[in-house]
């Protein structure tokens, strides 16, 4: 037996987001389905039993899922996925909102709201049974799982450890407009560590020009 | 709220190889999730109840999934997806072999052996709770669902409607392999159908001199 069979199986990624104790919650997760359509859409997520999300929702009985988009920055999975809810709020290193409560990614493919209906627990695992009861679509395409581990993953563990190092979130998420064009930074480069004679490269105007929003 | 927004949620494809009544049933599925890992791997395979696959898994607590690959022959999702093993035997039109007697594609990526632990109706569909038994890697790359709806389900619906117009499955799973120097025929018009006059491309032998395997 070769389990290594099972990595075949094909997922997307996907930033559950909740609350406990009236505090934002929230991890990424990979096994999700949709389990019927009629009469309403139901969904199935699996979900690590030892995680603090696990707890949350079964505080609330409710959840959000954004839909990681293929150009996600590799920071929000690591941010979601390398770290607990237990020692740092997540959602504060994102760009997100909230929608009737519940935090959800800026830049979702889709997102949706679920009510869990019941649960069945695993061995380590907890597999929650949900109604969908609110679905909004976003843009651009949802990142496969397998071309995260193809693809991704060293920038992500890169952009983890860069954010472990200096405990900051990457600045991209820190948005950079200059007030002279509308230009929004987008450079590798933290827009603070750029040179002081570093210049708008749409207009001209200087790095002081630039406000953080 | 857009339930298209539930669309973005990413599968692979998967055919599921089972017996009813001591003949071969299968049906093809998408919503199928890995649960745990530890201490023996477990799925969850979510199958419409009105399926004659859903019939035979209750049956017998046993199936086989073998993974797509991008590349298959589109022909195979038709035949899986688009008609009911009570009105054909699906599996005598695709190149398969049994393991431990049950079928499995020639062609899978890789495919498991679920054995069914638990199992909770929804209103449409049946959630099989299943340890995995057996598993082996193949070849190749999964089939994205969402490249399936992008790329291939125009060839997959033109396959089935020819397939249900002729009452043959197409040439190509009938291997037919040249005598002299071992080319296998791999066009898109049925051998039977090339002309009398068609020669081997590789060694210039004529069609009399291919065999069919």
């Amino acid at each position: 037996m070769d389990n290594a069979a099972l990595y075949n199986i094909s997922y997307g990624l996907y930033v559950v987001g909740t609350k406990i104790d009236g505090k934002n919650a929230g991890c990424i997760v990979d096994a999700f389905i949709q389990s019927t359509s009629a009469p309403v859409p139901t969904v199935i997520l699996c979900s690590i039993q030892a995680n603090q999300t696990n707890a949350a929702i079964k505080q609330t009985g409710e959840f959000m899922v954004s839909i990681l988009s293929a150009d996600v920055d590799p920071f929000v999975i690591g941010n979601f996925g390398f770290q607990s809810g237990r020692d740092v709020d997540k959602w504060a290193n994102v760009p997100h909102k909230f929608v009737e409560g519940l935090p959800v990614l800026d830049k979702a493919v889709s997102y949706f709201r679920c009510k869990v209906t019941d649960f069945k627990e695993l061995s380590t695992h907890t597999v929650f049974f949900c109604d969908v009861i609110g679905a909004e679509r976003g843009e651009g395409e949802p990142l496969i799982y397998g071309d995260y581990q193809k693809f991704m993953k060293p920038k992500t563990l890169e952009a983890f450890k860069q954010y472990k190092q200096t405990g900051k979130a990457p600045s991209t998420y820190a948005k950079w407009v200059c007030t002279v064009c509308g230009y929004v930074y987008d450079g590798d480069v933290p827009f603070e560590d750029l040179p002081d004679d570093w210049k708008c490269p749409l207009c001209g105007a200087p790095k002081s020009a630039f406000v953080k929003q």
